[in-house]
């Protein structure tokens, strides 16, 4: 771990610097597969899910037994943990429906907004050791609130063909219409342009490696909006001496397990919490199953000392991390002060893995400094604001002179002309 | 304008079909010049101002004598105007404030989404004959509410190195804390990367012809957000007997000015409707300063006969248009029921004038088929929500147990581990 005391400001860029990938070798690979899907449909998300994930399926969509099959499989324990965790994910993001906007802004002019689903949406789960079924949750949860009609998971099948039992259990609980056994960026493509199999979606969610990662890029291209761009995993914490070094240090692995990419930072107005955590860090490490893994993050991570809150914030705000724990003594000021995160934990009792699992919060969260401009995934990342509106006979005598002032002078006359008519039509008494 | 009669559904995607663009050799043009404004900021810029805008101007900053100038010379009465306008569009985007929304998930666990602004902001607004004025009033008036803390406009210079005095009395108006004379391409690179004049912003909003449209594309792949794709500007009517035909028409014009690549279609159950829309258009295009252009839009346009409101309505949802004019005797029908439309506008009172200027929703919409999957242009915007959450001990104690079985069942101990320490401190009385 590398200590860092008291930065100067132009430094902290470099400091704060995240590792960046080029991209040009897999971009045509991507655009090839793409080229492919489009054409050939079913035929070549096969070959690619043969040549991929080394295996040949059947039928692309998961039957109704084999989700019987994977409901049996699925321990009761994990079974009522997942229910906990969906029951809060409901509930929290239940609570981000927004009424109807609407207001007269002048005497016959009433204006409205309101947020209706996106009609057909994608969730991409990765597969391999992990299976993130969690991260079903937190994408089929809010679809279905939204009210999304169509709600297709794609999840690349194992060397048997199958897609984790606890995937498929998850899936099925949280309102999904249609499970594929697909992966990479055979599924993005899929989703993108339709197959036989497959259907288009207009939006896909979903994290996933780097191939996933542009092909969602490219899916924008090709008329689909996705969730956001991806990086990364990261954590930044701020704590002080009311923090417990064991807990922070448990919360920078928890951070450092996901990948040897990951970014994992402590900022502290404490030397001495710094040491500690540190040396914490040093003992938890050496329990953990993927502690090769988190032994690399680790040693990309940075303990950073700083002389007091306000250069913490500054720095931390310049940095908008993807997950940002507060514990000090100071914790309201962040929380009221903070620009840039995409979720905020606060205290010695909240470890990011509340959220990312059971709290209620979402965990698609803004990674790579986004924080400064994109949401997490929330109810409103499955629907869209429409505007309405409506001018009685009155309404529009009372703005149609302004509009007609105004059309004029950025020289469209025929949008003029659609108000004088309209005036004209009521000064005449029709 | 070509009528037709009862198309099938099937056909309905070719008749739709918006006119696509090959983009490939303009994207090598602007990949060039990003990388130049990159590595040579301001020079480059210049550079470029010089080559495209054909002028060279001493600083890229407007002078506060400059605005001052603007002040002076817009008229009286298209300043009222523009007042007017901007009190419309401040009371609909203020009334989109939304509360935080504060959650107890579970006993001790306490979630709650805030939306912060985004902090830096570019708008762009094109030059060329037209002044897109209200375009400044329908971006700034929303992030000025928003609270971003930078608002820079950029607009390119006309061959005096003059921005068009009503933008920047607008603009001025509108909070915006500084105002750029560049445009193109290299007004989106120098956004996206910062000089030593342009500040570096997270966001980009605003229309541009095809070059800013691509800049934009790819300044997403540097790390900036934009508001949404942009493409020709579109609008579809439904209409019945009880639309005036010659208000219908006046709309179906105006928006045909905008360019020859404008889509225009209308809708309608009758045919009689028809055919008196068509003799109106023919008789108010021949009065239109911008006639050739209307002229051109007006060939490619669609009159649709349809049997009944349902069929109209998939239609429409199939189409996504991003105006939508709504005049029958069955409204309500079709603002319960419609799923994709970036504004609608209602009865033969509201033309789309009204929405482009004064009535107070943003005119900044989703075109293409984009409403399907985006929003306008609203308070939220200029926001991203932020998540919250602070777990008591109690609050660990009821949701702890979940988090561990999950971690476990994902395979990541170091999450699980987070929980477990603050468990066992709980659990010894720490």
């Amino acid at each position: 771990m590398n200590k860092i005391y008291n930065p100067k400001p132009e430094t902290w860029s470099s400091i704060l610097e995240r590792p960046t990938k080029t991209v040009d070798d897999i971009e045509a690979t991507v655009k090839e597969i793409f080229k492919e899907v489009q054409k050939k449909g079913d035929e070549a998300v096969a070959k690619y899910t043969s040549l991929f994930d080394g295996v040949e399926v059947d039928t692309m969509i998961v039957s109704e037994a084999e989700i019987q099959e994977a409901i049996v499989a699925v321990p009761q324990e994990l079974k009522e943990a997942i229910a906990l965790a969906k029951s809060n994910i409901m509930a929290f993001h239940r609570a981000q429906k927004t009424e109807r906007v609407a207001v007269e802004t002048a005497p016959g002019v009433s204006c409205w907004q309101e947020k209706r689903p996106i009609q057909k949406v994608g969730l991409y789960i990765p597969g391999g050791t992990a299976p993130l079924f969690s991260t079903v949750l937190m994408l089929a949860v809010p679809a279905e609130i939204a009210g999304c009609n169509e709600i297709v998971l794609c999840s690349p099948p194992d060397k048997e063909g199958k897609i984790n039992p606890a995937i498929l259990f998850a899936a099925n609980l949280c309102g999904v219409t249609k499970i594929m056994k697909v992966g990479g960026i055979q599924a993005i493509a899929g989703l993108t342009f339709g197959t036989e199999s497959i259907p288009k979606v207009y939006k896909i969610f979903g994290p996933g490696n780097q191939f996933v990662t542009i092909a969602k890029q490219l899916a924008t291209q090709c008329g689909v909006a996705i969730d956001m761009p991806a990086g990364p995993s990261e954590l930044l914490i701020v704590a002080d001496n009311t923090a417990v070094p064991a807990f922070v240090a448990s919360d920078l692995l928890s951070q450092a397990e996901h990948g040897v990419d990951s970014q994992v930072i402590l900022v502290s107005t404490s030397k001495k919490l710094i040491d500690a955590v540190a040396d914490e860090v040093a003992t938890q490490i050496e329990a953990l199953p993927r502690k090769a893994i988190a032994e690399k993050a680790i040693a990309n991570s940075k303990l950073i000392y700083v002389e007091n809150d306000t250069i913490a914030l500054d720095l931390i705000n310049e940095y908008g991390p993807e997950h940002f724990i507060v514990c000090t003594a100071n914790d309201d000021f962040y929380i009221d002060e903070i620009q840039n995160a995409g979720s905020v934990f606060i205290g010695n009792y909240t470890p990011e893995s509340a959220g990312d699992y059971a709290s209620g919060t979402n965990h698609t969260l803004p990674t790579n400094g986004y924080a400064k401009n994109y949401s997490g995934v929330n109810l409103d990342s499955f629907t869209k604001a429409m505007t309405f509106q409506k001018i009685s006979e009155k309404g529009i005598q009372n703005i149609g002179k302004a509009i007609e002032i105004m059309a004029d002078a950025e020289g469209l006359q025929a949008h003029k002309n659609a108000v004088t008519l309209r005036l004209k039509a009521l000064e005449n008494g029709k």
